[in-house]
């Protein structure tokens, strides 16, 4: 297995709305490399990512879209049969607006991260992960393409020469297909066993998953989800064991190269 | 007056939703030489945003951002009390969403006309006007800011060194002020007044008001609003007086250098 | 085979959405004796709501709901993976809105009509179609619930104990197992083709799907759809031929009991 | 001056919106004697007014609707120049969507509120208010028309002859003229101070306002605001003072008669 002794934190961030609070980004960015920005479908508004941007520039944290599916109400967490077209110009859509407000901050934008439904949908769907990721390399080739384990959109996106990065959350379940287990409310997770487990990760490219099993996990960033309710626990856990470790902890483009 | 022989044609386009069709958008890109595309608040979505950028590009019409106050049901004709940083957070995710679609084919966003009663705000609130316009600025020093005459937003682009180009529609009314007449369903207008109107814009910068009077108008361009029942008839009778005239058609951007 | 000589027209009608406009309601009127209204989810805001039941009001026409997703870009016609739990209150919130409508203009609400793909779904989700059938009969038990030929939520329906009257369109083409080929945009039909259907329906109750097969369809009511882009002339063609043959058109709640 | 010495205790609930939770309504419902619900439209959806009219049930609140500006992104705080045709159907449709939510509970709707900038809007546009009223009136004339003190929409409900309550915010600060400081965030009251100001208000039918005059107070109700960061704090106190000076909280509509 990969001697893996640098790896990335990311974490779904701007998820909230209007007046809507979700998440605490701002303890939250002190922990993570990379910020994963919800870009006003599924969660977000223009205020949000404005400030989530800046934010992320104050922490020194790369920032990644996370575009969903157009559906608020259901947090983007509900499948909808949308057309690969379709899918393709809502990621235009929001990727381009997200992008914006980086690069009005004079940064870059590192990552693209599918979100929730749109993610999964992706997964189980060849020529609509095609089309959209055909899509996020005509926006910019040096976008890394993140995702999660085992996936059929993995193979598109390599086979398509974009650079790609295996993201593993420590704070939900998976399957032994590698997919994730959806929970359209997060619960809480035990900080101790998150922490071991990303160290695992980072070191052995192992996890456990849902059914008890163990399969092999390379992954380049570890996820965190914002909204899981001790997200900033788990968090702070994983910092230490990583510190005693010796993991350090960088954005994806320093990983990747 | 000047002796302008070289002027621009502009059109609200992209105003359709899902399946909501509005505007003769393929016909009328035969035209115009800039189309003022919305950006989804009050009109637009992504794949007519798409299909209205390809169109441009297939007609050769230079494209500008069309921003407007977050409300579909109101075709952002209702003036909404937005804080100037609310403003500005809806330009920047409004614009770049549309840059990306422009981007993608090769093009380069020409220029920003606010849309609807967002303009007439910005008309009227110099603090909105200039966050707003700061913002464009930001995004990109090049976009040329268009607007109706007579404005305070006018003065203020210019202060901040935007180039600015003055828009004339022939199809609706105006105050003495220089400000449009506002109305939620446009009527039709006679072609061949509006072709009248247009050439006297271009050739003696004047226009007659609502109130029967003369006032100087030195417009860069000329607009006819997309949703006028009668657009293309309109369109067509400006073009062969146009060519009659010996005006040149062309975009913003070829007028102002 | 029944021997039906009263039969009841319905459209989707009330379907535009602010300044969009869809469907020529105003005319469709005159030929329909039952309409299903937009409830502000997937088509129709509050003012086209209250602009429509005055429409109904004048022809007197009897007024349905016409519930779906809530999906606006996508006119209702992708499917959303919802909880039965979020269908129920999404059936409650539609219905109540524009019950109050109804109500306001001294009416009652005579049936509802799921619509696009929230009707498809119910039809291949029994847990789905009990739950918002269950929800329906709660809100008023008097209400007919209309549905397409050959589904599972038409037992349901029955089996809770609610009036039901099958719908079938003369203006789609239908599966052999009487589901109707979802279309994104309606192309136009043969008025004449669709006035022998509708009789024929009437008379004898069959008709012949895509494949070309006859099945038997039993129909209380006749669905032309408001965005085929000749409905008025398939009305006006299906009204000449009912009073040829002698069957009455007439409202469902007429037809039964 | 009155001795009132039964008064209502009312406060704004089912503002929170799919994943994004607003307000500790469990709790707060233990405290008060009339819910006011938001319909969909600043706040709120089906699921969230499903779960809110049942807890209101379970703890014997009366319920009224607190219908607001189609602004989300806004939380119905920022004034839309809508008119008042508009207003009037806004009403009709959020009003019929929570009646349907009451209804199916077998509960009866005993008032409607209007929502933050939309009941600023009223209190200044005579039309606006007159049009809105009218139309709630309509949907049923034995709805309260609860409204801050001082203003002109109060007396055009009278005019009406509809139920009239007044409505006094015991954690927001008054201008003179007797409207409501609008705040986007709502910050921490002091809940002694609180709780003073409601027994005054209770026992004397006065207020002290932002400048320091007092101004009469007759209300028939005590509202807290559910966003409000320490209403709950805020509502024990208040309820721990009546008790202390015999002053009985019921329902609007066992005060009103």
């Amino acid at each position: 297995m990969v001697t893996v002794r640098k790896i990335d934190i990311n974490c779904d961030l701007g998820e909230s709305f209007g007046n809507y609070k979700m998440g605490k980004d701002e303890e939250i960015m002190r922990y993570i490399s990379s910020a994963n920005i919800a870009c006003g479908f599924h969660a977000g508004d223009p205020m949000v990512m404005a400030h989530t941007v800046k934010l992320a520039k104050d922490n020194g944290v790369a920032i990644g879209a996370h575009p969903g599916f157009p559906d608020l109400m259901g947090f983007g967490r509900r499948k909808m049969d949308i057309a690969p077209e379709e899918a393709k110009n809502y990621m235009i859509y929001q990727i381009g607006a997200l992008n914006a407000f980086v690069e009005i901050e004079g940064l870059e934008l590192q990552h693209v991260w599918l979100h929730g439904a749109l993610s999964s949908a992706a997964a189980k769907n060849e020529p609509l992960a095609r089309t959209m990721i055909e899509a996020i390399k005509r926006i910019n080739p040096e976008l890394i393409f993140v995702h999660r384990p085992g996936l059929a959109s993995f193979e598109i996106a390599k086979a398509l020469g974009m650079k790609v990065a295996v993201s593993v959350g420590v704070d939900i379940e998976y399957n032994r297909d590698g997919t994730a287990v959806i929970q359209r409310q997060k619960k809480p997770s035990d900080p101790k066993e998150a922490a071991k487990k990303a160290v695992r990760i980072a070191k052995e490219g192992k996890i456990r998953v849902a059914t008890g099993e163990e399969i092999d996990m390379r992954a380049h960033t570890i996820l965190v989800h914002g909204d899981t309710p001790n997200a900033i626990e788990i968090l702070k856990e994983i910092r230490e064991a990583f510190e005693k470790e010796n993991i350090t902890v960088t954005s994806l483009r320093a990983i990747l190269g």
